[in-house]
């Protein structure tokens, strides 16, 4: 790789954000970029002291003028993080997209279908690139059964199962990271968007197929909640394979089960987040194995086996493949999510919402 | 209790069969039935065979002579475990209570509707008592589960997760095991009715509650199976409450993979039978309890603490809850499953199977 | 087999015994025995009153009676169970095989040295078979753990680690177990006896080696405890492997902990009793296999793959295949501890209380 | 915290090495620390070349120099890594310290004992600080677990297991990692000094005791090896406690086993590296709770519940901890090991080594 770390913006991610800490940490933990420049509030004076707080060098108070004076200075940032609320995810990427500003940003893609298609129209005219931090499909061994389901592992697919199951919100929650979540015109949805869309991209990025037609029931299990909190769809697959897919955040006493279970016609992988290194492959014997780091072919470890890594590492092997794609490496570029991931989480949000309008009709997944 | 075991016959159950040998284990553990008469085979030689090999006293060749020949003798028996394919379950069992004979039925209840109905009102005019050997509502854990929902414990039940997964039928299986199972007219159902409704009965056992309404997607994943093997059912409780169902018998390498989940305002419990001695409860503050038999109170096992017990134990708790019953002492009927159970599950699968054919409509669990 | 349960005795087990109530259970499970004659109590009032309510047709108040008579009679017993506390082993064992009926005892073989030997003698002059019921060597997976290393899975064996923890005695316990146990004329020893020779037992029987030399700490925690509650003991083998065992009975809130670890120059395997149908093999690629039934070869299940199965089970693989020899069948007599673990027990726990009078010295083990 | 990142040096850690990588993610992860010289490697043209590539500012080729010219500068280095094979420790760190640098030493102390009173010395007449990286005891759960034992959460100490289990040695092993490890010149021992301290120390850092007296089993399982590779020890406590600890480095398929199981008069802990986020208490009840950051007092976490972080966290805790003592703040400096850990390992070794060398005489650890 070329010398020095790249120069690197964020904005949104003021004191107290949890998303904008994690991005920091992912973007220093290889020592691949420098957090220079922000917009890490929308107030002004806030933001400045927390720049001064997190010793970035150059701190805005408006997004706009950032992606303009960055892009202008020869020493400006390469890429930006955009780590506000999902409401603004459109106009701020578009912003430095337009100023030929790489971008890095969190998912969902967007709060609404509109400014999704406002987004997709921005990557396709930009010459930078567009990067989503769906973070979960970095770990090393989603890579590795990605990699096995696509040399026929498990043969053809027949049963998926996917699951992200929180219960921080099995009550009202008055803090800021709850109160964007329940406001639809933040979010733009509950639980499906926050945590769903997660569920939906890690099963689409491993098995390699994405869903035709959903059957969605979205609830509102906490009273008086806008938005959902409780979401499981029923999915059926072009090729016959049948799924599904539950994602809540009043499953009282999870603390973030994400999990994948897949089961094919000559094995079954199974993987979850709260045993990130291993991924269990069973054969036709009934007999399973446990792999782990040994098997890892995508060299996304930093230490030697029985060294556990986590959410930090994986979310930080996503910087890293950033990194070098920006240097001008594009190895690893398939296994980055972008602008199409993204639109097909919006699919998902659109679908879902729609069946569970419905009554739980069977809905098309746009493509 | 009274002295001596209890005479008990057997119809089915013949050589090659499987649940007919649990039957007879889940009798004989705890000494509490003597097998002294059977009609093991609807072939009178094998049935003949079969006996002698198992040492019956005596065999009939014909199910309903063997319901009159037993209730005129003196020393006949006083209950008959009835094992054959689901079709016979109602001419056997009715047979048996009309000559006044109690009966243990394996589940599910019946093949069809129709045989549902006629069995009922066979148990409603005997004076003798049916039972449904939903064996998995006796393990102790399960239980307590379900005394620790009444009480409180999780608060209002908001989630329900249940699933039954098995891998054995992932291809076209020739065995005599597979064949009824495959052939409609002998199951009346497939993966639903052998392994679906013990997932229903089971939710419904701990809980305490009936869905409402279900959505339902049957499939028949491996080409040319005449029955569905992969069963997804959204529940809707009255209460509020939402659900999952999923009972699978292609899910590749699954052995007998059987779990409960639920989570409440208060609390949540999980179950799996590979981990059947242990209760995992969680309360608000996301710490995880690993009940184990010193919280049992249901006194269910026959060994200390640290001595595993499973499904032969959990079966012959059934066993000898009735045995309780016949000898007199009613302490326990209550968590003996038995015709409302069987019901429970039939309006299941019927309400499953019209919802997959209206491609996944919402359709109101008769009561 | 021939046809008819076994006619079998039982001496001690009388109400609210522990292993009495467990060898009847193993003994019936699998109707290969019918237990007609028993000396359930050495007083025989209480003998009388256990038989009768146990449904035992010959109720004896003296053993030696017991044996005599059962063996003149045309239909007397062919086996007899003992389980007494260890200091009557030896002389109720004798009894019967003096009298030419065969012997399934409890273990460990004895309370003292002296009565080994004589117990060892009497095998040797009888006609009749000894049986010692190291139960937990019939579980089926420990049986497939044998029969890998014998095949040279784990190639040649370097390191072995065997656990037995429980916690029931972290206090003084006044019940009736705990009494005979803790007292020294009663039990001979304290955990390494009641338990250690469990450990030690499972070691021998999957390795099929014999510690050459140990060291031994024996300690008594609680106290005022007149016997051992806590045993550590390093284990050096001749070929150059080493090991460790470690038996408690003071390690708080272990139930019932027994496990095996064996590392070996081209695998590993490991074994705990609270996942007993599991067996973990590891090979060189540190890549760890959980083998289950569908590996299983010694043929010791009853039920299909998933159904779990443990303690009673495994102790009646025991009795069944004893059951098989007793008619003849000797297939199955290398997998049935006998006298020579006894002996190889009794050694143990000599080398060890010599070691640890020693201050952990290294002693050789008596062959 | 005052403003701005502390600038670290570092001692070996050059390309290839191992633990300087993790010492730099360490370093890097919080934003508290940046490396800006090195002495990488005693091959200059090597240290420069690893250097560059690190975008490290000044590079050494002797670490005096370096300890001279960076004391002498105003923006020179306020503390060292040290991350050379373990012959070095003592004279690096020495250089430093008396050049009045703070050092942070990577385990185990020194290679001999000479040079362990040597570095002992330099720390007591330094005015700069001298921190040993053990960075197993700054995982949160161990943390904890170290506050509930403070508290009497286990009542009185009576076992203790602390294993510390790799497989990786389990053959002649040629890397430059493997190599100096086995050459007792550099290394001063094997398995004991490179993971049997680190068992040692997790041990001591959370029961607050440091065994009395031990017996050790040094053994060299490899043939031609010419330190330790399995090492098995019994404990004696003051208290009158009893402990095993056991190391071995030909474990075969262990990636990196490390555990520890505490034993007491009211309860009981358990915790392992494998699923380093969660602590097992068992109170006299024998029911398990599972422990989570919720419980966390230490605030050592940087993400919510339920994001797995793991070895390179717990060792960036260590270094957060080190940065907010070199800003002033005292709090946490009570949990960052330092000289006396390090002194403590030195005894157990030459205690180990002592007591293997006279066949397991017990042997008192020097105070």
């Amino acid at each position: 790789m070329a010398a020095g770390p790249i120069p690197l913006g964020m904005v949104g991610g003021g004191e107290g954000a949890f998303i904008g800490a994690v991005h920091r940490i992912a973007a220093r933990i290889d020592g691949q970029f420098a957090l220079v420049a922000g917009a890490l509030s929308s107030d002004e004076s806030r933001a400045q002291a927390s720049a001064e707080k997190l010793g970035i060098a150059r701190s805005y108070g408006d997004f706009r003028v950032m992606a303009q004076e960055e892009a202008a200075r020869e020493d400006g940032i390469r890429a930006v993080s955009v780590v506000t609320p999902n409401h603004m995810h459109a106009p701020v990427s578009i912003a430095f997209l337009d100023a030929g500003i790489n971008v890095i940003c969190d998912k969902p893609l967007t709060a609404t279908q509109e400014q999704a298609q406002e987004l997709a129209e921005a990557v396709r005219r930009s010459k930078a690139r567009f990067f989503l931090t769906h973070n979960y499909c970095a770990h090393p061994m989603i890579r590795e059964a990605r990699a096995m389901v696509a040399e026929g592992a498990i043969g053809d697919l027949r049963l998926v199962q996917a699951e992200y199951l929180q219960g921080w919100m099995s009550e009202e929650v008055k803090t800021k990271q709850a109160s964007w979540r329940t406001d639809p015109a933040k979010s733009g949805a509950g639980a499906i968007g926050d945590i769903g869309t997660h569920a939906w991209q890690l099963a689409e990025f491993v098995t390699g197929q994405t869903p035709a037609e959903i059957s969605a029931e979205l609830s509102s299990i906490v009273v008086g909640r806008r938005v959902d909190d409780d979401v499981r769809v029923k999915l059926r697959y072009a090729s016959g394979a049948k799924g599904g897919l539950w994602a809540s955040q009043v499953a009282l006493g999870q603390e973030n089960g994400l999990s994948l279970r897949l089961f094919g016609s000559k094995g079954a992988l199974a993987w979850r987040l709260q045993d990130a290194e291993a991924l269990i492959f069973t054969g036709k014997d009934g007999q399973s194995q446990r792999l782990t780091r040994a098997r890892d072919r995508s060299e996304s470890y930093r230490t030697p086996p029985g060294h556990p890594e986590g959410y930090l590492e994986a979310f930080g092997n996503l910087y890293r493949d950033i990194a070098e794609v920006l240097r001008g490496d594009e190895t690893h570029l398939d296994r980055i999510p972008g602008l199409s991931d993204g639109l097909s989480g919006m699919a998902f949000i659109a679908a879902a919402q729609e069946s569970s309008a419905q009554d739980g009709a069977w809905v098309r997944i746009a493509t």
